[in-house]
Parts: C-alpha cells; sequence; structure tokens
C-alpha cells in the first residue's frame, strides 16, 4: 500500500498521548496540534481530554476514520495497540517505541508480531525504535523534542532519510541556523516494513523534493538488489546523496551495535552507489554543501574548471584541491590570455587560476567571465571573491548570477573572513549562486556537480 | 639587528601618510592613531597636518627618534625613502608599496636597491609588496583595510606567519568572527630581507605567542636548512602548524606566479616539516581546528581514544574518521565493561564507542569518564554531546572539565546541531574544552593532538 497516508494523512491518531511537558506523548501532541491541519485524536485511557482535545480510550473508540496511527507506548503494549489499529482499519502506523529487535530476542519476537499483524491488516509501518516523519509540508511531525530544543528547519526541497534518528534530529537543527530548507524528512528505526527503498520511492515521485540526502548504516538483508534498482532510476531525476556509517571495521562494528547492520563489505556499498549514481560524501558538512549546490545549479558537463580570484594565496589553494578532487584547471588559449593583458594592469595574473589581484574592481571579474565563458572551454568556475578591497563595490554578486545565466557555466562561489564575507555570501545566495567560505569546499562541491553530471551523460 | 622594532617600537613614520580616505597612506595612520600608544610621524610633503597630526615633508625632518618606518609611496620613490630612512638611523622598515620583484627584471633591480640600503644602514626590512604586521598588543596595525571591512579579532595566544597577505587578512576578520585571538601577525611580501625563518624566531621568543600558524608556498632559496634548525627548536617549546600551498603541480604553478615560488617539490617539504615536528593541515578549517585545540589542551600521550556517545549514528561515524586518521579504538577491559553494564539500562551499549543512547542525562556521561579515564587505557577521549534530549541539563559541561582535570586525558568536545549547539559550545569552551560542530573536526583535532604528542615524545 502507498505510504501517502504518513505524509499527508487526513487525521492523526496519537496512542501514548500525555498531559505531561516533555514526555514523548505530550510533545508530539503538542506539535501536532499547532502545525498538523487535519484531524487529531489522543489516545490515552487515563484522559478525557488533552490539550483541548478529546481523548479516546483506544484507536477503536475514534468515531472517524484515522489514516494514521503514531503510537508511543511502553513495547509490551504495542501489539494490542497494533490489534486496535487493525480493527480500526487504520491505514499507516508509526511507532516510536523501542523495545524491540535492538534490545534481544525478547523483544525481536515482538516485533515479529507487531510486523505479522500488519501484514494481516495491510497496514504500512515506520519504526519501531524511531522518531518517525517530520513532513514540513503537511505538518506531520513525530519528532519528539520541543522546537525549544530542537529547531526546525524552513520549508524546502531537500527530503533526508536516515537510520540514525539521532543525527537527522542534530541535522534539523543545523539545518533551521544554516536556513536549508526541507521538504520531508524520515527515520524509520529496526525498519520491520518500510525502509530506504520504499522510501526512495516515495520521494521520487514527491514534487516537494528536489535532491535526496541519505545516511544509511545497512541496507535490510535481500534488498540490495532492489535498492540499487531504485536508486538508479531515482538518481536520473533527483539527485541522491549519501553519507555511509560503518566504512572502517571500526565503524562497521560500532554500526552492528547501533543498529544491528551486517558486516557488509564498504567496497559492496561503494560499487551499488557508483552503479547507482548516487553521490556519496565523506562528512556531513559535504553533504549539506552539496546539497545547497544541487539546489542552485545544473551539474557539470565536464570536469575543466576555471578559477578566478582577488587573492593569490586562495587560487594556490584551490588549484591544489582541484587537483586532488579531479578537476581539470586547463591552460587558457593564448588569445584570450593575450585579450585579458590587454585591458589588464601587468600584475594581474591571466593564467588559469586567474589573479585579478587585491585592487582589482568588480569589473576585473565581469570581463574575464565574459571573455572566457562563451569560449566554453571550461565546464565550472570557482570564483573566489573575498569583498574585502575597497574596490569590491558589489556588483559583482549580479555580474555572477548574469554569467551564469547567460552562459550556462555552473559558477560557485568563495568567500572566506567574517561578517562581510558572511554577508556576501547571502547576496549571492539570494542570487542563486552557492558560497562556501573555503576554497576546498568550493572545489568539493564542483568535484560532486562533475561526478554527477558525468554519471548522467554516461546512462544517456 | 633585532626585529623587536617592527613590534614593539616608540615611534613609527608613515610615509605616504594621507588625509584621503580610503587610501592606504589614510588607514594606516588611522588605525595607529586609534590603537598604537607611541609617537606617530605622517610624512608626505605636500600636507601640513593630517589626522591632527603634524606631517613632516621628509623622514630626515622628523625631529625625534623614529624606530620604524612604514612606507606607502609609489615603488620609484621608494628608494630615496630607504635613503632618508638610513640618514635618520630608522631602525626598521616595512615597505607596504608593491612594484617589485614581482613584476619583472625592472622591479627586482629596485628591490635589490633597496636591499643595499638597507644592509648598509643596518635597516631591518619586511616587504616589499605586503600588508606588514598586525600586533594585538602593541597596537601597530600596518594592514591597509579598514575595520568596517576587516574586523580585527581579540587578544589572544595564536601567532600568525603568511606569505599571502591576501589570506592573513580573511583570517583575522574570520578570527574576529569565531572569538579566536590574536597576538601577531605577519605577511612579509617578497621578503626581501625578512622571512620566515626569522618571523619564527621572534614568535619563538615572544611570551605573548602560544601557538605558530604558518602559510607558506616557498621557503626563500638557501633557507631550507636554517629554516628546520629553527623550526625543530621553536617546535619543542610551541606547536608550528602550517598549510602549505603549491601542494600539487598545479597549485605548485600558481604559487610560482602567485609568490615567484621556486617549483620544490612538496615532498621535500613534508620530510622537512615532519622532521621538524610541525603539525601539516591540509584546509584553513583544519589550521584553525587544531590550533583551538592547542591552545586548551595538553598534547596525547598516545593515540588510543575512547569515543562516549548519546548518538549511536556519530558514534559510528567518528570510528570511521578514528580509523582513517590513525587512532586507536581499543576495546574496553571485561570488568570495566561489567562494572558499566550493572550500573547502566541494558540498551546502553558498552563497548568502545560507549552510546549511552538518547535517553542519558548528564550522569551517565560522568559515570563513564570516571570509570574508564582513571584505568590509564586511553589518552584521549572524543565527546560527542549534543544537547538535544531533555534528559541533558548541562551538568556534562562541569563533568568533562573536571574530569579532564583530574585525570590529565584530553576531551575533545562535539555539539552537532543548532542555536543549542552553539550555545553548548561555547559552554564547553569557557569550561576550557574546544569543541567542534561535526565528529570528523574532533577526531582530525585528536589526531593532531595525538602526531604532536608523539613527536614530543620521540626527541626526548
Amino acid at each position: 500500500m502507498s505510504l501517502e497516508y504518513f505524509f499527508n494523512p487526513r487525521s492523526i491518531a496519537v496512542v501514548g498521548a500525555s498531559p505531561r511537558t516533555g514526555s514523548v506523548g505530550y510533545t508530539i501532541l503538542d506539535n501536532l496540534k499547532r502545525k498538523f491541519k487535519g484531524r487529531i485524536y489522543p489516545v490515552n485511557p487515563k484522559y478525557n481530554e488533552i490539550l483541548g482535545l478529546k481523548c479516546y480510550p483506544s484507536v477503536r473508540d475514534i468515531e472517524d476514520d484515522v489514516d494514521l496511527a503514531v503510537i508511543a507506548v511502553r513495547a509490551e503494549l504495542v501489539p494490542r495497540v497494533m490489534e486496535d489499529c487493525s480493527a480500526k482499519k487504520v491505514k499507516c502506523v508509526i511507532v516510536i517505541s523501542g523495545g524491540f529487535s535492538e534490545i534481544g530476542p525478547e523483544g525481536a519476537e515482538r516485533e515479529k508480531k507487531i510486523l505479522d499483524i500488519a501484514r494481516r491488516a495491510g497496514i504500512r509501518v515506520i519504526g519501531p525504535n524511531c522518531i518517525g516523519v517530520f513532513d514540513n509540508v503537511s505538518g506531520v511531525d513525530t519528532f519528539f523534542l520541543p522546537e525549544d530544543k530542537l529547531k526546525r528547519p524552513p520549508k524546502g526541497s531537500i527530503g533526508i532519510i536516515s537510520q540514525s534518528g539521532a543525527l537527522l534530529s542534530m541535522w534539523l537543527d543545523w539545518m533551521a541556523l544554516k536556513g536549508l530548507g526541507i521538504s520531508r524528512a524520515i527515520s524509520y528505526g529496526n525498519k520491520v516494513d518500510v525502509d530506504d527503498v520504499d522510501l526512495l520511492e516515495y520521494l521520487e515521485k514527491d514534487p516537494e523534493t528536489k535532491v535526496i540526502l541519505l545516511y544509511i548504516e545497512s541496507i535490510k538483508e535481500g534488498r540490495g538488489r532492489r535498492f540499487l534498482e531504485v536508486a538508479r532510476r531515482v538518481s536520473r531525476k533527483k539527485p541522491i546523496i549519501v553519507l555511509k556509517g560503518g566504512r572502517t571495521a571500526k565503524g562497521m562494528a560500532a554500526a552492528s551495535s547501533h543498529t544491528g547492520a551486517l558486516a557488509g563489505s564498504y567496497e559492496v556499498y561503494r560499487t551499488v552507489f557508483k552503479q547507482a549514481g548516487i553521490i556519496e560524501v565523506d562528512s556531513m558538512e559535504e553533504m549539506f554543501d552539496v546539497a545547497k549546490a544541487l539546489l542552485y545549479l545544473k551539474p557539470l558537463k565536464g570536469n575543466r574548471i576555471l578559477i578566478l580570484t582577488n587573492a593569490g594565496g586562495e587560487g594556490v589553494l584551490a588549484a591544489d584541491y582541484a587537483e586532488r578532487y579531479g578537476l581539470e584547471v586547463p591552460e587558457l588559449p593564448k588569445d584570450i590570455r593575450e585579450s585579458l593583458r590587454k585591458v589588464f594592469p601587468p600584475h594581474v595574473i591571466v593564467k588559469n587560476p586567474v589573479d585579478v589581484t587585491g585592487d582589482a574592481d568588480d569589473e576585473r571579474y565581469k570581463i574575464v567571465l565574459d571573455t572566457v565563458l562563451p569560449r566554453r572551454i571550461v565546464d565550472g568556475v570557482l570564483m573566489i571573491a573575498p569583498p574585502h578591497p575597497p574596490t569590491i563595490r558589489g556588483d559583482i554578486v549580479r555580474y555572477a548570477s548574469e554569467a551564469y545565466k547567460k552562459y550556462g557555466i555552473p559558477i560557485v562561489v568563495v568567500c572566506t573572513g567574517g561578517k562581510i564575507a558572511v554577508e556576501f555570501s547571502k547576496k549571492f545566495e539570494e542570487a542563486g549562486l552557492p558560497t562556501y567560505n573555503t576554497p576546498e569546499r568550493g572545489v568539493q562541491v564542483l568535484a560532486a556537480l562533475a561526478k554527477y553530471g558525468s554519471y548522467l551523460r554516461e546512462i544517456r
């Protein structure tokens, strides 16, 4: 059955709802009440009313249909609640409660019971032992940390699927600070039913989601082939970025304690990611960096870049990183060098990196872009633009954004520094160009855009 | 002659001083006037007074002694000003002006002239073609960007020597935002006289400087052996962190255009850095991360670390990074595991990484630290402490800082997230523990502390 009711239910029952501030059952109800527009039914035999909403002794007692049930009661009670959901013909269930396969054989048995009931009743299950769904469009939010502890990011186009609930929570909080927007985020816990593959397929069709982030420790046994198949199909339409936990022996051992991840070889995962066109990143910072770039820019058509700077040292570092990350920094043709030479003072360096030097005004940047880009000799630009020199007035932002529109060659901006660099970065991003604070991060992002572009060309 | 007068002059002449807002000669004079406590003499034959200070036609006309002359006039005029300085017995000169060896043979000849005059007169020279000195103690500040464009960092213990003036400027601005404190910073430009070696020796004896950062594209020809000798001596007392520009063929080619760096093999530099006990970093972010850690913590006595987390996924990632960066994550002895097992609920994972899980309170962290650290089975701790769970009240900050004081085993903290994570990071740092926003950065820093510790043990 479709996963639609996890994200767009008309009604939600919160089983284990509680009036006790700070408790899981309270926080979920409170969050839903503030954001979810559909009907909400607290369920708890101990209360008649919670937060002004009528409270029901059991899911069975709710008068209307229930699309989604969120279960946050003690593990031992979950099977009985599942039976209630089955009787009530609930369509989807999120089991927040822990105390299942992650704690040993007794819990595993309980987990099997849940699955059996769900299968018989045709209920789809996310969890158990999870934080569930954060849907920034419909307002479904089962993350049980209140907003004063965990901020929620603005609406946006990034969808996240995470095997770790804690990581996902922290990322939401972080993205709120960065201003990075989310469409929907899901952590599936023990994935007794719904797993990465199902969720990838859901986000594939979700018009709100343009870029998909994946934190993964292991694919469910027997789902490897299907994962490859689905990911390959999805990544043609929407980029998928993966951060893999458990890439080393020590990390895999830790993952096995954490989520019961099987000690599959990382090499196998790498191959699958590569074959599926998934962009693998090395750290969470790189993950956000690349996601931002993919929201702003098209993939690169090749791996040749122009480095354009007013700070020699940053140009040197960028050239180093380019070589390391497999990008080419081609020599400029003689006629281009000569034509730049003619219009610039003698201390400007017209090789690649082009160093317009510290006394450059905004126009020098424009001249370089308008001279080099129409010739199609590079596939991307790293534009290093620290705004400190008094000669930089700010037109550089418009020049760069116009150049991207005119020539279709992606431009990634680097603004290193403090307050004024942060201000300029905002201006560049408002103008549609992703901006980073170091040359390394800018180059990493260009390399990811080039790799994704190369994958898309190959499969055509 | 000593470099002391660059940093602690009793009087400064600003040659090329100007009343024109935004000009180099104005900005330098204005900055000095606001911060430098000694006597200041503007020099410019066109004016009688600038910014309320008596202005002199030439350095020769100044009545009192001049310790330091800052020269910011057209290149062609610099040799004559140098002669004036010689006649006036000026002790140190900073030549800001460009138009010397970096622009070709004509400039190189001019540069030689300057050096000849300086040698004859016993004047020490920083530059030409440089931004000079920023001294946060004495108030000497020849960086010619006004503070509204380029913020200055607070007083602190980091000394910086940079071959790139632009990079150094951006770093100052960035450090101001980060709140990282600086003692003194120097960019030496074409280093006709004073170079990295001289400046290392100066910072070696500078009581204000505890950690030295170095951005370097190339050592001056013939100074390699001396650099090794001096750096080796300095790094015994104060850590030196280096970021090398021009590590690849492409980067070296760019460096050669930028500062005339000779195409020396990066392998040679790496060997020198290693032999000298210099900590090499890969990016500017890592440079600041490691510098901060060295200000707060002692080096590690070995490479074994404890990973302590309440978020499983971050523990997994940390274990991955530890293996990559050469740190060991040893198994905990059976008796330790058993004693932790006894006091914790069954879902807590008492392996290394220790995962006290999302419902952990501050006390669980304390118990682990007090159980593991006294046994001396690890040399450092990566404490992952996202503050989002409502059970984390904040005592964790005190517990961790007390544990470091009591057991002497360095603790690096990771706080991932948004607003609340930033707040907690501040609290940890106020309590003396360096804090980072990702497990990767925390592990990188521990690896650097371990490497430096291992060097210090070897040379003993």
